[in-house]
């Protein structure tokens, strides 16, 4: 499901990411080199232990080049990270504190994601404003979307680096990339 | 992602299922069996050609064996039919009018899927209730997603053969089957 580029840079990324900013760096990076390297849209998501900054998975959205709407950046991370760690359930005993951090707020797919994959902690980049007003939709996503996660144990974290992470997309729309949603036809 | 069995099957399928009971009858075959074989959770889905219909592609939930909290039997079903139709939107010109048949309700994660899928309708047959009273948990689903769908052009059938797909749930129950949550530590 990843490119072959994101698997040659997760390789050398051995350092820690010791604050959120640099984890969302990372991030951002990865959803500008996505569109550079035409494997995908602008997004970018990982998986980190939020206790010492390992970097545990990563994933970008593939959704046009592997024909596969739900190939949403958060998804393929969260499952790199269970297939890494070996268990469905990223909050059982003995994992570590999975922190996902995404370039852009998560869809109502992902959203709906969160909960099943034990995922602790989300930090978000840019907002859902930033990707609609590129045309992008995040779909029916629960009106209490942060509250529903908060309620479950599911700390959130949004606008962080937003600017930066905003300007992929907008980047992306001056490049006329495509923008898909549930009614492209 | 799909059991050798469930291809196997697949490939005998040839007939068209021309009622919506038949579609749901084989997608209530697909999770009972899924549970028999010992190669996931109690939940088959399935994507036809309303128009005829003819079976498009399945899916069964395979979290567990697969380690994968994203692996519900819908999300599995839209992307395998997607593969078949090489186009990540099921709904765009040229697609047949496709039909997402589930043995119980979308879960949070599942119906925000849905719209990017380009699925056109929904028919589900055991209830969010049915699933709950066994220990399952739809997670935080948008309060009106039945509504959602519509507006978006998406029909929803729901109740369809319930109590033949909620005895999957509940023989599953019986067996002790493991009930997986986001929190299950």
């Amino acid at each position: 499901m990843l490119p072959q580029w994101l698997l040659d840079r997760l390789a050398t990324e051995t350092a820690g990411f010791a604050t959120v900013g640099s984890r969302m760096k990372l991030v951002i990076d990865l959803s500008r080199l996505n569109v550079g390297q035409g494997t995908g849209g602008p997004f970018g998501a990982a998986v980190f232990d939020a206790g010492n900054g390992t970097l545990i998975a990563a994933g970008v959205n593939r959704v046009v080049p592997l024909n596969n709407s739900t190939a949403h950046a958060e998804m393929l991370a969260i499952a790199a990270a269970q297939q890494k760690l070996g268990c469905f359930d990223l909050g059982a005993k003995g994992m570590p504190d999975c922190e996902l951090v995404t370039s852009c707020e998560p869809c109502a797919m992902c959203f709906g994601a969160i909960p099943w994959s034990g995922i602790r902690r989300v930090v978000c980049g840019a907002t859902a404003a930033d990707a609609q007003r590129i045309g992008f939709d995040e779909g029916p996503r629960h009106p209490d979307w942060v509250a529903e996660l908060e309620k479950r144990g599911i700390h959130v974290q949004t606008g962080v680096c937003r600017d930066a992470a905003a300007r992929v997309l907008n980047d992306y729309q001056s490049a006329q990339g495509v923008i898909y949603n549930g009614r492209v036809a």
